[in-house]
């Protein structure tokens, strides 16, 4: 099988032009087949301020309702998504920016929480593999907004870590694939102020360990669970680390890897 | 060669939600390839002014600042074509939304004035049609927003008319190629208040008898030389009429059809 990179990147890559450019080109350099996975930043939430439309939160999240899902519609998947395939395309990488409603590729549905109403947010039900394979076939890096539809019409808010994993996920049926979770962090600390305390490797019985001695950072967790659900659904290894060492992420010598028992 | 139909539609239906809702039911019907240009309508204007965005006007055109493009870049290639995107695949119709910059389909530069300056208005200097024709094939029909790019990174506003005149020109190098251009009226008219003085079929002799005698719309001249251009250039006929009517369109029904001398 050929090797396949899912990489995702988050709002603070995304908010610094000269982090991004540069993250871009490393993207660009990829030999392998590749699928960029970005987040929203805050663009969104700087024109919703501009536009006077009140951010909802409800437990700390943030509520898509109908004018909020026009605002991510608009930054994310035209924006945000038209200008990093532009730029790619500048750096000779051929690139094709998608949202799940595209070639049906992300399908989900809205949230159907028993109490909170989140509104026009998405929870992936399933990934078409067979289009984003075509396009990755000929060479065509495919760089995904995280707005999913749910074939009823409604687009869909839909978290990017979560769009990266469901797309490793089903992508390892037809590639080797590895995952790569960028965020502002070296990698997962053991030390959440210090960043010289990367962990370069966490298997599952140390994941174990760690947790029962209560040295994660309780923001991390979710993150750390969702790799090992990707790696325990069929991809090859899952990498988290910071989105300006991208290359060194790739060649196994930056960040923490994520495997299984040895 | 197989029957391909480029279809460009306006502001006045992308405003109107009944309307396009239609529209978008006709086009899922179509059997044979097809791929959708749109244009802007008001919501760019509209999101502009909430912003406190000027419009700059140069003759009567508007032009392009870089706060411009940023909000045709969201609202033509983020919200106008996603949505779109998502209502195909509610009518079953599998559909893609792309810009200039996706897979390198429409290159574009920067317009070059010798004394205004339009900003960042592009003018199209080729379509690659490897990647659409893929498409296609896949009975996936494209949708196109109206934005381009010049391969250095460099997003471009561009008229969606001339877009769709682009792509059914190269397109039509792979298929029998109709190009539909749809706005208010019924067609081109004999009397431009009289909405029943719909011309049903131009030859070239007819249209410069037409001119000739100053019974075109002045509006209607640059429509219908770009039609006459796509014809000379390998499109196999060019219909105008009226979004409302496309099925009629196709059936060669309703509005004015612009062929060859006969």
């Amino acid at each position: 099988m050929d090797k396949l990179y899912v990489i995702k990147i988050g709002g603070n890559i995304i908010d610094d032009e000269a982090k991004l450019a540069s993250l871009l080109r490393d993207f660009a350099a990829i030999d392998e087949k590749k699928i960029l996975v970005h987040g929203g930043g805050k663009l969104a939430t700087r024109l919703a301020e501009k536009l006077g439309i009140e951010q909802q939160l409800l437990d700390g999240r943030r509520i898509t309702d109908a004018e909020t899902l026009k605002i991510v519609t608009m930054v994310y998947a035209g924006y945000i998504n038209k200008n990093i395939v532009a730029r790619l395309q500048a750096e000779n990488c051929n690139a094709i920016g998608l949202c799940g409603a595209d070639g049906d590729s992300i399908l989900a549905h809205k949230r159907n929480h028993p109490v909170l109403d989140y509104g026009f947010v998405g929870d992936v039900d399933a990934i078409n593999t067979g289009l984003i394979s075509s396009l990755l076939e000929k060479n065509i890096a495919v760089v995904f907004a995280p707005i999913t539809h749910d074939q009823q019409g409604q687009l869909l808010n839909t978290n990017a870590d979560t769009i990266a994993q469901e797309m490793a996920k089903a992508m390892s049926r037809h590639y080797q694939t590895e995952l790569i979770y960028t965020f502002e962090k070296s990698g997962v600390l053991l030390d959440a102020a210090d960043d010289t305390t990367v962990i370069p490797e966490i298997q599952p019985s140390y994941y174990r360990d760690l947790k029962a001695q209560h040295r994660i950072f309780s923001g991390m967790i979710p993150k750390l669970d969702n790799a090992f659900t990707a790696l325990n659904s069929g991809v090859s290894k899952v990498r988290i680390g910071k989105a300006e060492q991208l290359t060194d992420l790739l060649k196994g010598t930056a960040g923490t890897s994520i495997i299984h028992e040895r």
